[in-house]
């Protein structure tokens, strides 16, 4: 009996089924729940704000951390139901240290951590740690795998593309240090410093904190500006195309599957094909 | 013969069918009098500009006002032209809680609630509420329908670019924010004020209110400004891409319609199909 | 045989054939001429590099004037061998007032008018009236057609966009003056003032003299800017795009014209075809 | 046995073939070499950073030296095996002088010129020479010759472009100039000056230091951005899209190269034909 209680809540914290209610409930009240501790945590900054109604703000964290440990020793106990994880023990600690598990356990462990002593300003940068708990939107958000195999599926390109970037980079900057660093010893002091000038510039943020001065820099400035511009826009431009074509990939096969979802066969191979 | 002087003002104050020359010179009379009034409230903003002529500005408004509520009025009394209106009392209610209809009153309402004893301060930021008649505008203008269709048509990416926008600049904030604090308490005081730098920054527009001072918080900016700055450009580019599909969609549709526009039949169809 | 020269000069005059070596040269140093006009007036605006060798820019400006001058009398000496301009009197006049020979009048007049006892500092503004000289290259430059053609070619998608920015834009300026004008009095005066912000801010141009300071400014703001940022590259995009697909069409045309290059006869009809 | 000693040198130092350990070994090393060469000099321009370790500079630089001394002197050795450089002298010779070649010799040429007592203001620039090393990459880097030929592939789009870019920019700057320079004789004092605007606008960098205040200042200012913001994004985006159809093309002759890798024959011809 115990062991099919176990696997039902197996089905239940994994990601359900469509037709699963249960486990669907489960997914969005938890999606649910971590989004509102990222709205927390983020409005907790806010000092003011956080001061009006402290209680609040550290009740709703001290019961979200006890969800969440639920939930992380609910699958702890549920997960050798997984053939993957079988063993009792063996397999338990395989799946603690699975990269989905491994974000489960940071997200709570800053909590518990705080009751050992720690001093209190290492601690206010350890609460920030709780932003973590973003990650575990992972296992329901498809769109992050998307935008993973974009980058995996131009691998190539966006390579090269960062090197020619960093050249140009490296480039532009010493040729800026080489020409303002007189006439601004203190904005371009060394190649670092201008590439902070060659980032704004190239990326057409421009901040306006430092910008050439001499007439020979601003030749130079507007003619790396208008050459380099394109090129810092390449990588961004790269993936941007390829999560559109892997959305694109995505609708095409819902609309025409390459296997049948129900039975798992291959749509283009007739029935008596081995 | 009271009805067909009805059926008559209904056709006039609708949209005019191509070779109706009445109907068609009061919607241009109609659209040039709500651009007008559009570029007049603007220039009444400008304070200096407004006191040259007060009274030009105060007369051409009252009656825009008189123009647009004799306009409603006789769109309200010959609604029950339309079968979906027809019923003198409901069908005219139905109408006035129409979404084009309720932009008419919305358009003229301002004005006469004025004369209901407002304070100063409150009635002067009700006038910009005659800023609404734009959406009159509605009612003649496809492109804004098509830029409508246009974001339909891509609501999955657009769902998928914002989510994934939202958790960069959460993300990109918090970093800055766990970085920049000490050295900028003012500019980096809570993760919202970060997201100000992050969005400033992540947009390319760059004011320079804002920006990082230490070198690690500069590194930091920079990977997050080459890398984010494409993503941003993201929701942008997909409605820009819907938008001229939607252009060409249009023009091929009416280079090769799909359904004759006299009869309605479909044109894929031969003539004696069911 | 004064009929035989006045063609020559006609073809001298006009853009040259292939193979008129005589007509080409012609060209070419008309277009070098231009050049170094616009470049000597650019340079003549910096007044120290001005100052150290005047006779040297007003020698060059009087002997430019001069050949521009003599070139504008060729061309309508020589107009009648067009036979649009056949006629000596009306023909002339018709052909001054063309766009072309209207512009090589423009950039001479100003050197002339100067003699006429102007103030001297109208006289300055008059001077940058020269700068119009660059619009003589517009006769042999081939990619502002293409422009041209391009624009022309997009027409409609660039009235929908233009008048979809506009709508922004005020929209944008309207509630950011609505939110604002409290806060920064000056820099959010009016609704005209607010739109040198939305300008600034939707093109990613963001100088840094305006910005919002309200927390619900700066929200605002950073929606519009996302949502808004695309909708100002969109006629820029769309002007790229047609120039490039200009191009190629050029290029396509190029290497398999629809007419042949000799006898003019359209190559896709079989020789005996009417 | 000496010869075949140089070719066995000249085959490590030259590109190494798919399979030679050695000459991979040593191409490998090279690279690293120079890469930790450019870090150390951009690190080096950070005077705090550098007066911690000088010792570990100066050392690491002098090696560095001496194994690019020790590469160049084989490569000027061995490069008799190449049949283009077969003569002992005019073949070395020739060698010397080709662009591979002197970049090396221009990477330590700085180096040794140290010690002909050079001024040490002069010397110190003259140690940014040595960022030249990057260029020794050339050899091994096939990104920056697909860069090379993108751009070359569209040669026409790119003239054409920067041409009307010019114009722009010169069209921009002179009626900014016109209008904004009585407002501010400083910042627009020049068409050259104003031209730092229009670069700083049209590329949408807007450091903020220049700006027009006047109100038709402003509305030109708006409608050059908006209409030239995407002109100057024009060679940016035709070099991108050429670089990606080039990286395109050479992963299709991957997939199915034109000839075969390994006897150099064409895939496309029976083995029989000539």
């Amino acid at each position: 009996m115990r062991t099919s209680l176990r696997r039902r809540v197996h089905e239940i914290v994994e990601v359900g089924r469509p037709g699963d209610g249960a486990s669907r409930l489960f997914d969005t009240a938890l999606v649910v729940l971590i989004f509102l501790n990222v709205v927390a945590l983020i409005l907790e900054t806010e000092r003011a704000l956080y001061l009006k109604a402290p209680l609040l703000f550290d009740v709703f964290e001290a019961s979200s951390v006890m969800v969440f440990t639920v939930e992380y020793a609910f699958r702890l106990w549920s997960c050798v139901e997984d053939p993957r994880f079988a063993h009792p023990v063996w397999g338990r600690l395989r799946f603690a240290l699975s990269p989905m598990a491994f974000v489960d356990l940071v997200a709570i462990l800053p909590f518990y951590l705080i009751f050992l002593g720690l001093d209190l300003r290492f601690a206010r940068s350890f609460r920030l740690l709780r932003l973590f708990r973003v990650a575990k939107l992972g296992r329901y958000v498809v769109a992050l795998s998307s935008i993973h195999r974009a980058i995996a599926s131009r691998r190539e390109e966006l390579v090269i593309t960062i090197l020619v970037i960093a050249l140009l980079l490296v480039g532009a900057a010493a040729l800026m240090y080489f020409v303002e660093r007189e006439a601004q010893p203190d904005a371009f002091s060394s190649i670092p410093a201008a590439m902070w000038w060659a980032v704004a510039t190239l990326t057409t943020v421009g901040y306006g904190d430092v910008y050439p001065i001499t007439a020979l820099g601003r030749l130079l400035g507007a003619i790396i500006a208008i050459l380099g511009v394109g090129l810092f826009a390449l990588p961004a431009g790269i993936i941007s195309s390829a999560f559109l074509d892997e959305v694109q990939r995505r609708r095409d096969e819902a609309a025409c599957p390459e296997r049948c979802p129900h039975c798992g066969e291959r749509l283009d191979r007739p029935p008596d094909a081995p």
